[in-house]
């Protein structure tokens, strides 16, 4: 009998927004992998430190040092591709083997996870088991004491990955917006919110459910953001 | 010295996608609301079934019954603006005389919930804290076996009460999308969807996380949703 694959959401950042099912599933598990950027302790391993299995085999998997390649280029995903495959690998060892594996995911694992990318290699010979997390957007706007998305409006998840014309697009239509992975491109982002006239009801939030957390609005927000930070537009189409 | 309000995300079904926090501010609490539809038994107070204090006093919120008035009626907004009103008020009391509420919510309280009417009304001069929750979208790609957001994605999350014409536009545009409230508008998304081109990677889930589920194309889909059931369509620009 193979091991089953258990894709495990760990929220935001917070310990105490993990579901009751992840502690229970992470408790039996044999394997625990995780991904982590090179040299840092991996922040989905980190939120599961209490409820790690004391006798768990640990996988970590390194991301390819990759900055400086653009993601449109082919290399870009070439590369990406080559890494996912040989971490889909190792985990189909150990299901092989009978092994139940969890594997640790920041947030909810389906909404910009790495995870998608084993699940999409290893679904076809394996069972895999989806459990969502706190997404952090969730998270950001519950810290940030910000409700969101009322009524009929439209919420638009934008990654700042996007140009700056195409985000100032987005931003000029809907109601509601989160824009996610700031870092390098928080500059862009402050110049499309601001010519979509979308900047004075923007609230910008560092680390939510983190010790250490920020949630400024955007005026005040520091020059620069980090991997963990994210812009909240609310939306909000009629008064109740 | 008041109480606070704690506002709390009970997740899309399952109660085993309750949070640890989520839990243990049940535990704490003096007063425990919820809404509920005349007649029926409350979705987030069945999910939190197994945490509610003994002795704790429960306070259940019916929504005045508006089928028929169409929510842009200004009798609707005045109605329910009445209704979360006196609901502030009954909160407002317990509040002011020291006791721990918990007010439950389906998903994620943010996401549109009726919980945000309520701490727009105590929030000024109550301490509110939310806790947020597994929103009914992540319980349903996760049911699914769908990866929802890839890369650079734009994800919409489109209410199906927006008009037909609204709606094609909305999924003519973006990578991934999400369309909630499906009910009576079912068949205006089917149309919209087929317009747009994006019906044939749609899926239809009901009752994600919950006894009852059902996951399929949108193609084999009932030709009835309920209340909760949404419609997914999965992004993907580039593989990996
Ligand atoms: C690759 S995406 C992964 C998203 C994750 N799967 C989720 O559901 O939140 C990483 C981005 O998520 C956002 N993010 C996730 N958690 C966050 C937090 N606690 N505070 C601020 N931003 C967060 C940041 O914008 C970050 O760049
Ligand atoms: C008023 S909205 C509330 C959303 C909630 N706050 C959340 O975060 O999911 C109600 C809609 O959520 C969707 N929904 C919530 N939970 C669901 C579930 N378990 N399965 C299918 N749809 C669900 C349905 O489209 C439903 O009409």
């Amino acid at each position: 009998m193979s091991g089953v694959c258990r894709i495990l959401g760990m929220g935001p950042g917070d310990p105490e927004l993990l579901t009751l099912k992840a502690v229970r599933l992470l408790a039996e598990a044999d394997v625990v992998a995780w991904f982590a950027a090179c040299g840092r302790p991996g922040h989905a391993r980190v939120i599961a430190d209490g409820h790690i299995p004391r006798n768990a085999h640990e996988l970590r998997f390194d991301y390819p040092f990759t900055t400086g390649v653009s993601v449109e280029d082919p290399r870009y995903l070439a590369e990406m591709g080559a890494f996912y495959d040989s971490c889909a690998r190792d985990l189909a060892k150990e299901l092989a083997e009978g092994r139940q594996v969890a594997l640790l995911c920041e947030g909810d694992p389906f909404l910009y996870g790495s995870a998608m990318y084993l699940f999409d290699r290893l679904s076809p010979a394996y069972r895999c088991e989806i459990v969502p997390g706190i997404s952090g957007m969730s998270g950001c706007w519950s810290a940030a004491h910000l409700p969101m998305v009322h009524g009929d409006d439209v919420l638009s998840v934008l990654p700042a990955t996007l140009d700056e014309e195409s985000l100032a697009h987005w931003l000029g239509r809907g109601d509601a917006h989160v824009i996610m992975k700031l870092g390098r491109n928080f500059a862009k982002v402050r110049a499309a919110l601001h010519r979509s006239g979308r900047d004075e009801k923007a609230v910008y939030v560092e680390r939510g459910t983190q010790s250490g957390q920020i949630c400024l609005p955007l005026d005040q927000a520091p020059e620069k953001a980090p991997y963990f930070s994210m812009v909240l537009v609310p939306g909000r189409k009629r008064a109740r």
